[in-house]
């Protein structure tokens, strides 16, 4: 095992982000609150969630059980089929003592658990520990007397678990148990939730897994993998880190688990991520909020493992999404069919799933690779996703919520067509299947996670964030202070205080967005150094180590960061430059949909236009590739004091109207001059509904 | 009521054209034989028919009840869920007496039986008639006693027929015995089917209607309503024409009979074209076949009834269809959900649905516009779908059928994208659910009833195609022969024979797609009349009536049609010329799909672009609007003796390859010189597999 804990960076980062701060302060103030109303049924309007009730009612039948009543068996195939999975609803009442929702209705309590103790982490709240202590206590009260805890199984029928591994989620619930245990842990230093964790986990352990007379199947719906690497870095145990190894191993092997289980020959296991074994996958398959955790988990093993063979898997993997199947958005998984990857190329831009939950998935993927190897493409992602994708998933009040993502958006069409079922112009309050809400907001209450990584003596800088970072080089505490502007000015300082003279390396992102950079030192003494641009470019490294330098600097440019070796200065201040300016993108060729059309990006934004801006009929804009240089800022007030959309001139395609024939003459098209307006895409749907579109036609 | 049999062309056409002849022949020699075999589960490897093996079984046990057996009752809602609808496959066996297949099976051998007797109309055939005859037994001994005939019921449950009218297909297959009676009793003037019709019918007569204690419902699927007009004009009985009237006007009235049969309050009615009452319908809505023959019925009624009110609904629904529902090639239709009518102005080219029979009942429908009123534009329309989306439906050998007619296809598209589940690259040997091919046979069998129609004096060609038509004029026969090389070349020549010297209008149809013409009139002294276009044009009458003229011609245009007053004249030749060239055409703006794209078009025939011809990745294809006007002709052998395709100068776009990364900076683009190839769009699919698209890129 390599690195261990030393690989994964648990240093408390302090936010100090306008951006990014006002996302968080949405998720302390408006998010959880919001959540915990609606986890309690108390919100009008919005579907249902039962979660709460179905834990008051698991306490309820296990304090029973315990008291040596015979409640009846229910049973646990009794759903009706939704769009977005199984579920009981109440006109399937069959008594006080049921169960309500979707099978995986649990893991909503615990990623709201998880993101409130984040919340915590940044800022002390003692009724909301209170309520966190009380649900706890009720998880207690929940487990049965082995550690066993799903709501599903210990309502309906307790002897029945484990007994549909592919479509019921217990080993999936457990997952976001571990995750928010151990987020509380950190929070908090109690240990009741992590202790209840790990009872499962050890009932896990013992009943799955090679050994025979184990149970040799694997989750369902992949995340205990991730979140069992999680539970091991805290508590150490490698029996954790083996299990999730063999989670990933087993998944797919012949005999299929998941075939057998259900006495089916041939059915289609892709959706599973089940077709063949992991080590021979070449392809991302099926639904893709499961490939991303999956893909996050195996990405964690090869990291402990040090498993060349597991890290070739996951670059095979990612090479695949980030070349053939993602959005320009960062929004992966095409397909309404299954919530699934599509095949190579296919990304319709206004059929798109690219559900809010798998672009969330891939910045876990991305942090992930970081730590397998350090390459500038995974922060790219990471950021695209994490500005564009993640980000749409929520209004800018923090109330409502986006299950799936489009590039193009006609109300009309979301409203009359069943195909666009999925496709919707304006957020929700609340998904009966609330997957993406609260995941939504444990990802942004972690984002300082994200900022940066480090390993023995090098600290990585992968995202720009206004952060207070405190780490060691050589035992000796080193801080790292960010200012940044982005995502709308690319305005950036680094400055190293290192009081105690450490020597390490600090490695700056040097964004794939940026056509041109340049980063000027300044050292100690007030001296600035010019990085040499020319030197820069080589792959070698530049005198470092040479006694001479101790006193000044060396650096190297390495696979999209720029190394800094610091030989014990105490302050160093690194202004990187960072050319960002509105560029028109377009799709290889191969995406037929994008046929002629291009998106807007400046720096880690892409870009959108909306209806109330541009007009209606927005397949009838058109923009030269050119016009783009011409563009000039204008303030967005409805986004924020620093937000900035870019116009510049356009065309509107002369349109026929409702009196003309269908079919008529091929003819010249006929243009007009507007001004395109374009705002970032994750602000999309906060002001009147109407059409939107990444994608504008080339002139 | 008006007109009656009068309005209806009954005469006898002798087809003697090369292209249709053709197909009459496949139909004859081909079609007919292998979908005997079908329906009787014969052919290896193509989905099971069960449909005359349901008619033994229903004789069996009607043979069995008769002689006082009481059968176990067996369940009617014991479906498998398909994606055309509700089967019972053999999995579902429930012991000999069982029912396979889906409910409507009936109506397919109803279809051949029709289809088997417009070919014996045209060439006498003993064994097959000896093999309709065998059949006719057959349904007679599967009919119960008070004339009720449908196996699904008298199999599994007679007491519960009529209980699902919404679902079930009863008074469908019903509707296609009429047909199929009426068409084997005009063949071989036997009685016995119709016999068997007109029992069934006055069954239903006795059984629905507005009356107390009759049953207030209609047709879950319509066609009952045209069938019945049929055979109302074949026997003179008018409470089958009232019966009609009743199914047509009490759809979707208050209180809804398909929501209260089901027990539902708000279940959506547009599919079945029963959210509203008729008469009250703006919009063609719903599964786009039954909506076909909903319109078909009630057009009929208007003209039977001389009802205004319902042809003002024929002629708004045809032109909401027509001006903003409908693919260039006639197809109908849009979406896979529901197989039904989208929005205004959705028609993807790549997901249409565009099923196969939607097209055919676009024809019954256009035909029986044209006797409402002859208008041009029916024709059209009529002719558009006949030549397209009907025809494509078939393969140049007969023997393989498309039920969807897409018009773009990329086959990794099909195979791989499940959201494309109705889509095939291949036309396929024979469907579960086959009410396509019988369609077919019997549209193309029964194509001479589509050239012409007449009223009092008056005949309308309204199709150019090789035949000899006999008419009355005053009582007086007369003979008009015409000559076509249509669809390739537009050398048409009409010749009036008319030895009794009878007076009356011959009206011919000007073409839409004709741009210019002209028209020549040979009298019967060899005297060449050259039509004049500026009188033409006028919509007056040109001195019609007036003695001076008797000997000679007057003519008028009006609406589409060429009318020629004929003075008694022996013998006239008109020689129309009308300018056919392929054109380019593209969609009203309106059609987000089509937006920068056009579609090739000559005479009646639109055109496509093959893989085969073209390459691959046929997105990368671009025309310039003026290209078409160098189009050269060249021959196309897999397609006839007189084939042609078009050929100019194209472009393609300089392409990326799978190396090349996913998005990149927007650059001008890049092409290089390249010859399209345009074949007809029936004709695709015939030769390798590959992409298809009849929608280029502008450039």
């Amino acid at each position: 095992m390599r690195g261990g804990l030393h690989m994964y960076c648990e240093e408390k980062i302090q936010l100090k982000d306008d951006f990014w701060g006002e996302k968080v302060r949405l998720i302390r103030e408006k998010v959880l609150p919001y959540q915990w109303e609606a986890l309690n049924d108390r919100i009008e309007g919005a579907d249902k969630s039962y979660c709460i009730r179905n834990f008051r009612t698991a306490a309820r039948v296990n304090a029973l059980r315990r008291q040596g009543a015979t409640l009846p068996e229910q049973p646990t195939d009794d759903f009706v089929s939704l769009p977005r999975g199984n579920a009981l609803l109440p006109e399937h009442k069959k008594g006080d003592n049921a169960f309500y929702g979707y099978v995986f209705q649990d893991s909503d309590l615990y990623k709201w658990i998880e993101a409130a103790a984040y919340s915590l982490m940044m800022k002390a709240d003692d009724s909301l520990e209170h309520t966190i202590d009380e649900m706890v206590d009720l998880l207690e009260e929940a487990t049965l007397n082995d550690g066993y805890l799903d709501t599903f199984y210990s309502i309906k029928n307790p002897k029945k678990r484990f007994s549909n591994l592919r479509d019921h989620h217990e080993l999936y619930c457990f997952g976001h148990l571990a995750e928010a245990a151990v987020a509380y842990y950190e929070a908090t230093g109690k240990k009741q939730l992590l202790h209840l964790a790990e009872r499962f986990a050890d009932l896990i352990c013992e009943l799955f897994g090679k050994e025979e007379g184990k149970c040799h199947g694997y989750p369902g719906h992949e995340l205990a993998e991730m979140a069992l690497v999680r539970l091991y870095r805290h508590t150490g145990k490698t029996s954790y880190l083996e299990l999730a190894r063999y989670f990933v191993l087993e998944r797919g092997r012949e005999p299929n688990y998941f075939r057998k289980e259900h006495g089916e020959k041939d059915s289609d296991m892709r959706y599973y991520q089940a077709q063949q074994p992991v080590l021979e996958q070449m392809e991302a398959v099926g639904h893709a909020v499961r490939a991303m955790y999956l893909y996050s988990g195996l990405t964690d093993l090869a990291v402990e493992y040090d498993d060349g063979e597991l890290a070739k898997v996951a670059k095979r993997l990612w090479k695949n999404v980030t070349r053939k199947k993602m959005y320009i958005t960062g929004g992966v998984g095409a397909t309404s069919h299954g919530e699934a990857f599509s095949y190579a190329y296919d990304l319709p831009a206004d059929s798109a799933y690219a559900e809010t939950c798998a672009a969330i998935g891939l910045v876990f993927w991305a942090k992930r690779m970081l730590q397998l190897q350090p390459k500038g493409e995974y922060a790219d992602v990471m950021e695209r996703a994490l500005y564009n994708s993640v980000l749409s998933g929520i209004s800018l009040d923090g109330t409502e919520f986006f299950y799936t993502n489009p590039l193009e958006v006609d109300p009309k069409a979301c409203k009359e067509d069943e195909r666009l079922w999925h496709v919707r112009s304006r957020r929700a309050k609340w998904f009966g299947c609330a997957c993406c809400p609260p995941n939504l907001a444990r990802l942004i209450g972690s984002i300082t996670r994200y900022i940066a990584h480090h390993a023995e003596n090098t600290t990585w800088i992968d995202l720009y964030m206004g952060s207070v970072l405190r780490t060691k080089w050589q035992g000796k505490t080193v801080e790292i202070e960010t200012t940044s502007h982005l995502p709308y000015t690319s305005e950036i300082a680094v400055r190293l205080n290192n009081p105690s003279e450490a020597e390490g390396t600090l490695a700056i992102r040097i964004p794939g967005w940026a056509e041109q950079w340049s980063v000027e030192v300044e050292d100690e003494d007030g001296t600035v150094w010019p990085v040499d641009l020319a030197n820069v470019q080589s792959e070698t490294l530049n005198s470092c180590g040479d006694g001479q330098q101790k006193a000044g600097m060396s650096y190297e440019y390495r696979e999209g960061y720029l190394y800094l070796a610091i030989y014990g200065q105490k302050k160093v201040i690194i202004r990187p430059h960072f050319a960002m300016k509105p560029v028109f993108y377009e799709a290889n060729s191969l995406v037929r949909e994008n046929s002629r059309q291009m998106s807007l990006v400046c720096g880690p934004l892409v870009y959108c236009l909306e209806e109330v801006d541009n007009g209606a009929q927005q397949h009838m804009l058109y923009a030269s590739p050119e016009a783009v240089e011409q563009a000039e800022t204008y303030t967005l007030p409805f986004l924020g004091r620093e937000a900035v959309g870019y116009q510049f001139a356009g065309f509107r395609k002369k349109a026929n109207t409702v009196s003309d024939p269908l079919y008529h003459k091929a003819e010249r098209e006929e243009y007009q001059p507007v001004t395109l307006k374009w705002i970032p895409y994750f602000a999309w749907a906060n002001r009147e509904e109407g059409e939107m579109r990444v994608w504008i036609y080339k002139k």
